[in-house]
């Protein structure tokens, strides 16, 4: 295909993270991320994270999703999530899987115009936190995503109300952070502001979607307001420590440990150095807001937009409503590789990447134009 | 069939047990073991126990260890048991279907005649008790049965030097006392010297293979040696009592909640009042004592005895090697059931129960005497 | 308390289903339903079920449900079910428990006043009839309740349709009759008219919740529309025939076996014998009824209702929103148990079962009137 | 670290792999594996294969193990391997996570000297096929490693005759085959000829073992001699292929689906072509063996061995006791890392790669000789 706005996966990889990955290539190295370079690198991770927290390597976001959630499960625990939540729509079931529980899936909220916006907020998600009848699952943890599954933000203060909230229950916040790089970048804050010091507990950190070979990382803060003890001390650093200590036996058995870790280490090391992550991901959202302001061009006769934008573009995506027939569309699709979201009414997703160019986009734009 | 020396559970109800049942067949009351009456039964088996600790009823028991290991275990964690285990051999793989851990079977110790006789001791059992290694499962509760799948006895010594082991270890033991009533009623001591004083966290607390209709009970001991907090303070109370109240949603989730809960509170009050329970594990015992003795009687023309036994006779069984051929074991057993425990040398298990008589005893060991 | 209105579980166990047990309880038996008069039962139960099918004795509706369920589902399969299933709603996870499978939750209908009914409908589940894409969950089995969670009864063809759709995708249709023999004496047929005519493909049998001491049975029924095979022959009769004994290992393993299973027989013989089942359903049945109308004797001063009845009165149970105080329910309820279904607008379930009396009824609706 | 005899997972990647990864990168392709470039790749290898399977790329040996047994499971199932398999000893219990079922470890054969080999055989895995009993979890494939965990081979005969075994049952053959290449750079052999024509029936063909950045495949053959059906017709291809699809499922659920599929697509075509990976793997062999001779000369005064070699050098590891003190041992893990496989009696397992040199070998060598 000459271009794709089907998916940021579709692009390959940064030329600097191949290149980081052949430097990586020399000498021998231990296995299964115990050696002394990957260590170096994720206490970078750490740090770019806040501190007070522990980083994790693994192989893909499914995987992340799965170690993250599990570090908080009991059998009989629920995990929260918005009903277009990844775990729930795109991972074939393998969070229940791995764990045994239930993801209770919970109706979005809408936007101004009437369109699930894929977040959910305080009130929605207070009406499951309900405890103690021993005939229903209980709550622990909610799993929103930032950027939502509709490439739109959560501001700073929804986050931190999602995580009060949790916290007052003795429950947590996780964030699927696929496309963590594109909130941070869209917002201008580091993921210090946006995970750490909102409130979140646990981050799946994104980085295949965003110009890497392949590589995740899991980040575990350590301070759980909701400690599984009531006082604060010694005890409490120890069950700290303990569920951290877990996350490596949970990575394993959750298939997730690469044996040769130091090469998503060095794509990790280059992938934050000199803010490739966020650079990559401001040319995204850039590509995207570049996209919508193109497709805001297409003008009916009546002088109304031809192309209706259903979600704000907050990030690398844009969803629009194609005014043409299927065989157009299809057509459309054998030049330019893009999915309908919603193909009841036509909605297609346009996602840009990390190298899509705006001359892809001019003619993409361009063949809209041509069949209006 | 007219005698059955098969397994205790071929025995019916005792009677007055039956009558308990019809005693609590009046009036309404709430379900699923939310009765004041189903509580005051359970206080009181909590008193037998020794105090500090949570009963709860469940159906049979193999969910009795469902609940009571599912209530140790982390997805990593890994339950280490004789290789004779009821949980290894008769449960169908309950336990893991349930939890996703493993069982890691220990090879058992042999008596002084060469015989395997059911139990572990410390050596054998540190062996495994290795941490750290994200590659592996990390072992964290020994379950043994008391008595065990051969029907012997761990001495008192025995049981706290496993339970004192696994507690140095931060780890746990379980005991399936499916039937404990035997154990105690032979070594004339109760629960809470056999349970409680020796360090055992958790038990299985066996009732349908000692005459009742249905009904077992978990009883989760308070004092963890190994809290996972390292500090004795109110933080240790809070993790039992969030321990304890997990069980019931253990139970319900294993299927193990009974609707009409008063009927076996009903069944257990009458098992522990005036010691019914020891009574009738008692008379199996003795019974069983009687047809070692019995058998002992069977001498071949030098003197010798005519059938080996293999096992102490410790409770309520007797394993035997029968020196009769296959199609005369066929026929003993059309008129007395049991079962060949290990085919090929023809070592029978030959269990005794609450209602055996010795005219059944008699009449059996008559009939082998013909044979020889 | 004086009259439960709470549950049918609260009622204790008829006296012919108790002589029954005591009946059997004689002499020795072989155990885990391996004794001929369980399988003598068994076989009466299959002929009241319409033959070509699988009888199976468990402990209770979750284990029943479990059991049923789990023949059919792979990894990655998927159970849909109305959002108010009690496997959904009730269970606290134990299907996703033992299946690691997801539960999808599908809204309910509604009735003409608007309030919802507890049943599903072709369309509303064709929705979620999706195949081949390797990111979800692929849906194998629909799970309905007859009655349905809300006492509400499917017409035949409802229940025809449903089955049809879902053996058109190659799918099954499970039916969860914790109450079903409340459906058949309201509907005046049979377990064969309303399940095996209809194309149910496999039922929870329900018999606790309707006067036994506990058991229920699992019908599995061998004509599979959608066999693994594709051709009518010998290999479709070879692997219902492996579905059926797999049904076994799937009780053991989820903890559903039973050891003293004759006295589940015994119950059954007698529950079905002149059809006590459909006496009992229907003594219920008709006392909800007449509640009812005692309800709607209830009239404010403008000759309007004073009690609200929210759903139609089908079987054993009526909802009905209390026009009175918090403090007025509650010091009623310390003399009639009912629980409130909706709190917030105080719709009270009304519950009776096989020994509730017109004199309870008299007595209930004359404390309404006198607070009114 | 100098050198590393530890894992052949500690060298990095083969320079015409990177360079393949290099070619990839380049334009959009689809993700998830739907892209037509790995398709080819797929094809390619099924060929190599012998044709008559299904391939289907995973991220790491775990995974593809996971993956490949859980084809074949039900909830009640059992795996047979020997006890040092890979899946019981180094996985962190990830099959029983994913699937709930039991690994029966079975007592590994013993070579010439005593040591164990690695191997099961027909006698002794016969003695676990035993079915029907509804206690008893019931076993349906065995899994191998081929080279064993111990580095040592099964014969063609061997490989074929447990196969048959397993058919005759209805059961099910896999080989772990993470050091694949290395058996067919021994034997001289294609993997066609060891495992197709052998009756294996499902394959974990490893790559990142040797040589590859990361990429494994799962090789899953079509004609199962013990279809689910009994007719030998169109059913069993409509099996077949339903257990083909299924496996992209399993493969989403167990975490092992990689987005961008075309950069270990690219790695398995260099691997495959101009059997890149054999060569690389007959010389980890050569390298081997050269290690063993070399560990010959080292001699006592009185002319025998100084060094012990506990198996048979088949492939690309020497198993060692090392006749040093553990300070000694030490120090030399400081130039060259090895493992001790058995630390009390100091056996050392020196594993050669793709890019082991003979002198590093010698160097080794050299210095165990000062030591001595």
């Amino acid at each position: 295909m000459k271009y794709s706005f089907g998916s940021d996966n579709h692009s390959g990889v940064h030329p600097k993270i191949l290149k980081a990955i052949e430097r990586a290539n020399t000498g021998y190295s231990f296995g299964y991320g115990e050696d002394s370079y990957t260590e170096s690198v994720l206490a970078k991770i750490e740090l770019l994270c806040g501190g007070d927290c522990s980083a994790l390597f693994v192989l893909n976001g499914t995987g992340a999703n799965v170690v993250s959630l599990s570090a908080f499960l009991k059998p009989f625990s629920a995990v929260l999530a918005p009903s277009s939540a990844h775990i729930l729509d795109d991972e074939c079931g393998a969070v229940e899987r791995f764990s045994g529980c239930r993801i209770i899936p919970i109706e979005c909220c809408k936007n101004e115009i009437g369109e699930y916006n894929g977040k959910v907020n305080v009130d929605k998600v207070k009406e499951f936190l309900k405890f103690g009848d021993q005939h229903k699952v209980q709550p622990i943890i909610l799993s929103i995503s930032q950027p939502t599954e509709n490439e739109t933000l959560y501001t700073l203060d929804e986050i931190s109300s999602l995580a009060s909230l949790m916290h007052s229950y003795g429950c947590y916040l996780h964030v699927d952070g696929s496309r963590i790089s594109n909130a941070c970048a869209a917002m201008g804050i580091g993921i210090k502001e946006m995970i750490k010091e909102t409130g979140v507990d646990v981050l799946s950190f994104g980085g295949t979607k965003n110009g890497l070979l392949i590589g995740e990382a899991v980040i575990l803060y350590h301070r759980n307001r909701n400690c599984d003890c009531s006082t604060k001390n010694n005890s409490e650093k120890t069950l700290l420590k303990r569920r951290e200590s877990e996350l490596k036996f949970l990575r394993k058995q959750a298939t997730q440990l690469y044996s040769k870790n130091r090469f998503i280490a060095a794509q990790f090391e280059e992938y934050i150095k000199n803010d490739l992550y966020l650079k990559m991901a401001k040319h995204s959202n850039l590509m995207a807001k570049y996209l919508e302001k193109k497709l805001l061009t297409l003008r009916k006769q009546d002088g109304s937009f031809a192309i209706k934008i259903t979600k704000s573009v907050d990030v690398n995506a844009v969803y629009a409503i194609l005014p043409f027939t299927m065989p157009q569309i299809k057509r459309l699709q054998e030049k330019y590789l893009f999915y309908l979201w919603d193909t009841r009414r036509k909605e297609a997703r346009l996602m840009c990447s990390f190298n899509t160019t705006k001359e892809a986009i001019d003619s993409l734009v361009e063949d809209f134009r041509k069949l209006l």
